[in-house]
């Protein structure tokens, strides 16, 4: 299935908080793959990111993104999510990190909340992946 | 820890039958998150595409590729292996898909054997991360 909004069957790997493989592309062109909490808020996939970081860099370059959430429970059923950069804001009291951290469960808080931002993706395309094959439309897609 | 060999505290997450998230990029410059069954033999990161996927054209455009693969039992625990296309070449009899079948603990055995291919990929950087943070070297890197 290939969509602009998550399909039903696979909505709820947004909704938990499970750890997302995001594609990035570095100034040379080739990818980079890391693993990120998010928040999902109906609208933007969201990321806290620092400022220091290259996968933060990359989307200076090129604001298009890619993120797979596999389902813990099956390994076969995952949800990609293509998109690109909506906005970058500062997390000047680190707040969304915090969100974020209690969201994951973590103990920890913000420490570095001057070099912290919130990064929202707005999806283009939902591929719903389910025993390895793609949901609904053309597998060619995926 | 940034190596052009897979550093020990994390080459287990190779030799394990998890599941890879593959960036490739897209003939319009954008990533694309895959998930994925592959092996290593040393040397090589071994995938079985078939010719009919776009994650696998998107290769004859840009031999460029990252993969993540997270530890089962730490999200904070993880390996990138950034890398290129050393080859690809034809499965014909289906023998590493159902090598990997095998690894992976399906029943089903290769369909396809027509369209299906090994894609080798050699590695050029690890990036191992820890707690949440590369472990050694410059942070930056991710």
């Amino acid at each position: 299935m290939t969509e602009t909004k998550p399909p039903e069957t696979h909505a709820y790997l947004l909704d938990r908080p499970l750890f997302a493989h995001l594609a990035t592309v570095r100034p040379d062109g080739s990818p980079q793959s890391s693993v990120m909490w998010f928040a999902w808020d109906g609208e933007f996939v969201k990321f806290t990111h620092t400022k220091l970081r290259q996968k933060f860099r990359n989307l200076g370059e090129n604001g298009q993104v890619a993120l797979s959430i596999v389902d813990p429970d099956d390994g076969y059923r995952f949800l990609e999510v293509r998109g690109s950069v909506e906005s970058v804001e500062d997390d000047e009291t680190g707040a969304f990190y915090d969100f974020l951290a209690e969201r994951y469960g973590t103990l920890g808080r913000v420490r570095d909340p001057k070099v912290r931002v919130v990064v929202k993706v707005r999806p283009e395309k939902f591929v719903a992946v389910e025993g390895g094959h793609v949901v609904g439309s053309d597998p060619s897609v995926y």
